[in-house]
């Protein structure tokens, strides 16, 4: 249960800061506790797919812990590196996953990226998504129906499963989001990224009819323009939301394809054989559904009008009066891969190159739900939707006993309940191999309009406080689905999409409120926070403790699901509490069992030679339900 | 330690066989233990980076195991999946590195190649591999030593480190190994791997100074000329080596771009600055050896003369008089690599096209000594020499008690000694993910040219025929480098290049020799051990165990590197011995401890709703070291 490992990061306290240019060394720190008994460590780098072997010095050392430092030749875009660990009678692998008692493959390997990183504003951010036709209403959002369209009250409950899903519309509009937006600034929203604004056939817009103009329903273009400005004055930014996969099969571009077999626009999507077994409709669709053609990015008048260049449906937004500080990509794990053609990362480096034309400060988020690793090099995405490094293992830690609510990773399996361990390996596996600029630029989630809601999920306030404050202290980017700081409920994606309950202080939980506002401000206040890097110290099944930590401050978040045992965690000195409601305390000399058990390699290793390495400790309380913030002093 | 885990592989009691094209569907088997409690199987496949989920159903089942079969969609030329298996209150991952309890990485699914598969007869090898100077001396190998060599006499001792280890000359030659195919053929041996034959400045002729004709040294072309002849006379084939990474520096290619770089072959090589970090002689070396400049495939010259076409390096060898059957790659890791550049696959399929070319039954293996997953899709090298899978982990398990011989993983530090359940997990994190077709054909080996004699790793007689029982029973091809069979010694693999010790009874183990004649006639008598199902069944620390399986013939390995505490397998029926000292006993309702433990999902499940489930087994006593072979029935 008590943690004192090996570690190492891309943060600052490991690996000198970039920008990393071929050719560069890049020294590299690994902390390494007095009680690992660690008496060498190899840095272990790759060269065009050959390893080569490096002994690490000893840079500096204090009570507790030997710091090594080796120099990484930065010898690839991205290069990747581990340390061995010598210890009497064994060798282990320090790997971004963690430490292996093994030979273990490269894929976990830390990566070193010559590529720029995405803008520091994305890495300071907390981002609040909003699913425009649910957030709000404007004085002129009385807009006559279209025939798509069922209408529902701001009240109505969304219907949970089923076609009728899309069809629902509530009416909320972007002047609607304009007058809310102190709610915003209040809640410490740094960036807005609105799900997408282009007409459809779909209250939620996926299935664009047109890339020219925002929809009408939403107040048009003149509204967009509005709440760009509106939030650029307020010193917010705004991310769009395109799906380069499909259009919807109103699409003017699909509506000539089908209707002039001669047209440019015929290029542009998949035909397939009636009798293929992808081809009912006769062309590609979004996983078979016939409203969603897919694009086909081989054409490149397809690739001119979509994605190059200030011209391009990526570049115009980009530009005043919209001024879009980025773009969230729909579906980007399936954009331009079809069966043996994969053009995905060249439409994605076409999306990036435009948009580092047009705005040398934007950004560039991708949607993959899934394994995105490979997609994740640093020269495309920036980052990603981190479904499967945070929302999926949190999930599995948080979920109710008993919860019947599934998740997008079993596709209709409930969320099974998980250990600590199970989780903390999870979030590792997924994030371990990554770029450090990637990491803290991930968007970490607690849900979105494509999942249950976490209130729901975790079945109370207070796990879901427990949620919210790992979210906001983790490694990676927080992105709040509006209506989670109320703590709304809703059973499936579509069920989530419920309207803000401006006017219904019953559904509003201003505690949960309180706890947002509060998490937030601690998250701006503390550049660990944002940038520092991240240790796992404690892994229990019913708890978990990591460090965020930079040169200046040490920062240790504890979260407990449930009460459990308590500990003591191998840290030195003393906590001031920044959040929750447990106080720490210190002892001196716990002994090896603090700290020593989870040391590199199995067997019984000999004492250590050094005389008495520090084993204070800090005492953490069994409490849970709990989540707590402390600065160590 | 008991294992009754539900299974799959791609072998034809759970994969229907190939070839597969892309629009094919495959179904797919999955064998559940009745002991497990899973109640449900899902297929998970990922079509454009989107996964699917597809219920299985039960197809068959008996009182031990239930099987599931679902369909496979061949969406791409390498197309991967796991599955789902949902227990009361859980869901696991059932991938080719084993069950897991959580959210996994694609990294480690199955995968199913719509490429061609390497020849059957590879599959089917048992290869032994000749280091020509060492081998067998003809009467005509008494030829004028070269400037570069210094000559050793047969029964010297190979110098084991530094720069002599190159120029020791011992004039074995390949008229010698005409002279000794008696030998070969009664080991039982199909395919001879030879080492490079093209003159050179060392006694290993990995510097070679030209492609165009055989060394003198060792008969000229008109003795591998003879050498081909006479093995596909007895039926057995010929596998070249070659090195497509550089050249020496006595190349007749390097000599002209030196002295013109107006030349052609100016651009074969790749040239640097004086000052660049690599340049020291101004152009690149293999791991910075001047001797050895590195080519560069962006020439369009070089990959004619090299590796295109018939007339081609790769091209003229596998044609008569040599015949070659096919060529193992030294170096194919860093092939084409550098730094930003990476051309490796593709000149790697530029050397499969030009093999299926000139003989369609040829093959082609890559030296890879790493993580060489990203290059075994299938569609380039056939397979590769499986240090990672293979050697490295079992080197690990079985290395001598306080040894101090190193290996190449670790580059100088002692090879670990590390208990059963990690060898196995790095065995099967190298293994999982590749193809069958390509798991089948892998080189695996106890030793080459390149490492310690596993004799001298391990330390005994005793331990070396578990080693050899393991080579010879495992998936993958078992690779013999010459001498192993009579148990050689040798610490390094310089070191290990000692003489076949012909006229030296003394230096012949004929116990060892025996073991091996008995284990490849083993091979060649059980398809299973070529070809079947690979099903991990006993994880000791002193004890591995695996079935291998096809619908004609379950085959039982149990090896043990020291005695053990013995154990009871979930496994029916009787065993008949096939190699080793010892008998199996059958025992009836071994219970729950037999074949539970280890079951899916942690965490006391309920009692299954099935009547009584079988649970017999099979007792395998502890006695070690041993390895034993037994059918079952």
């Amino acid at each position: 249960m008590l943690r004192a490992l090996p570690h190492h990061d891309g943060s600052e306290l490991y690996t000198a800061p970039g920008p990393h240019r071929l050719g560069d060394t890049v020294p590299v720190r690994v902390r390494v506790p007095r009680t690992s008994e660690v008496t060498e460590v190899w840095l272990r780098t790759v060269q065009d797919a050959e390893p080569r072997m490096r002994r690490a010095a000893v840079v500096d050392e204090d009570g507790r812990d030997v710091w090594y430092e080796a120099d990484v030749l930065v010898h690839h875009p991205v290069t990747h590196y581990r340390f061995a660990l010598v210890r009497d009678g064994g060798v282990a692998w320090l790997s971004a996953d963690g430490i292996h008692d093994r030979g273990v493959t490269d894929a976990h390997d830390f990566r070193i990226s010559t590529h720029a990183p995405g803008p520091t504003w994305l890495r300071d951010a907390i981002v609040y998504q909003i699913f425009p036709d649910r957030f709000a209403r404007s004085a002129a959002a009385d807009r006559p129906v279209p025939d798509w369209a069922v209408p529902a009250a701001w009240d109505d409950e969304p219907i949970a499963r089923g076609r009728e899903t899309g069809t629902q519309l509530y009416g909320g509009d972007l002047d609607g989001i304009v007058e809310h937006l102190d709610h915003v600034s209040d809640l410490g929203v740094t960036t807005v990224y609105l799900t997408p604004v282009f007409p459809g056939r779909t209250c939620h817009r996926y299935d664009a009819a047109t890339f020219d103009h925002v929809d009408p329903l939403l107040g048009g273009n003149e509204a967009y323009a509005r709440l760009s400005h509106a939030l650029h004055s307020r010193g917010l930014r705004l991310m769009g939301d395109l799906t380069t996969n499909h259009t919807g099969a109103s699409h003017e571009w699909f509506v000539r394809a089908q209707e002039d077999p001669a047209s440019p626009e015929r290029d542009f999507y998949l035909w397939t054989e009636p009798d293929a077994p992808d081809g009912g409709p006769g062309y590609v669709g979004w996983i078979g559904h016939a409203h969603l053609p897919k694009l086909d990015f081989r054409s490149p008048e397809l690739r001119a009008r979509m994605v190059e260049g200030r011209d391009s449906v990526v570049g115009r937004w980009l530009q005043e009066p919209y001024a879009l500080d980025g773009w969230r990509i729909d579906v980007a794990n399936m954009t331009g891969r079809y069966g043996a053609l994969d053009l995905n990362q060249d439409v994605a480096a076409a999306v990036r190159a435009t948009i580092e034309q047009v705005n040398a400060d934007g950004a560039l988020i991708s949607e993959h739900f899934h394994d995105a690793r490979d997609d994740l090099a640093g020269d495309t995405w920036h980052a990603n939707m981190n479904y499967t490094a945070f929302s999926n293992p949190l999930w599995t830690w948080l979920s109710a006993e008993g919860s019947d609510v599934s998740y997008q990773a079993m596709h209709g399996v409930p969320v099974p309940r998980r250990q600590g361990a199970e989780v903390v390996a999870e979030m590792r596996d997924f994030d371990g191999g990554l770029p450090w600029d990637v990491l803290v630029r991930q968007w970490n989630m607690l849900g979105s309009h494509d999942t249950p809601r976490i209130r729901t999920l975790v079945g109370s306030r207070e796990l879901h406080e427990v949620a919210a404050g790992i979210l906001f202290t983790y490694l990676g980017v927080p992105v709040v689905f509006a209506g989670d700081e109320f703590g709304l409920t809703g059973t499936t994606g579509e069920h989530a999409r419920a309207t803000m309950p401006w006017d219904e202080p019953a559904r509003r939980d201003e505690h949960t409120h309180d706890v947002y506002r509060r998490l937030a401000a601690l998250r701006h206040a503390h550049r660990a926070l944002r940038e520092g890097s991240l240790r796992w110290v404690l892994v229990d099944d019913d708890a978990l403790g990591y460090v965020r930590e930079t040169r200046d401050e040490t920062i240790l978040v504890v979260a407990a699901r449930a009460p459990w045992t308590g500990a003591v965690l191998p840290l030195g000195g003393s906590a001031e509490r920044l959040f929750g409601s447990l106080e720490l305390g210190a002892v001196r000399d716990a002994g090896a069992g603090a700290g020593r058990g989870a040391g590199v390699g199995a067997g019984a290793g000999a004492a250590s030679d050094d005389a008495s390495p520090s084993t204070d400790g800090l005492v953490v309380p069994g409490a849970g339900p709990h989540v707590g913030v402390w600065r160590l002093t």
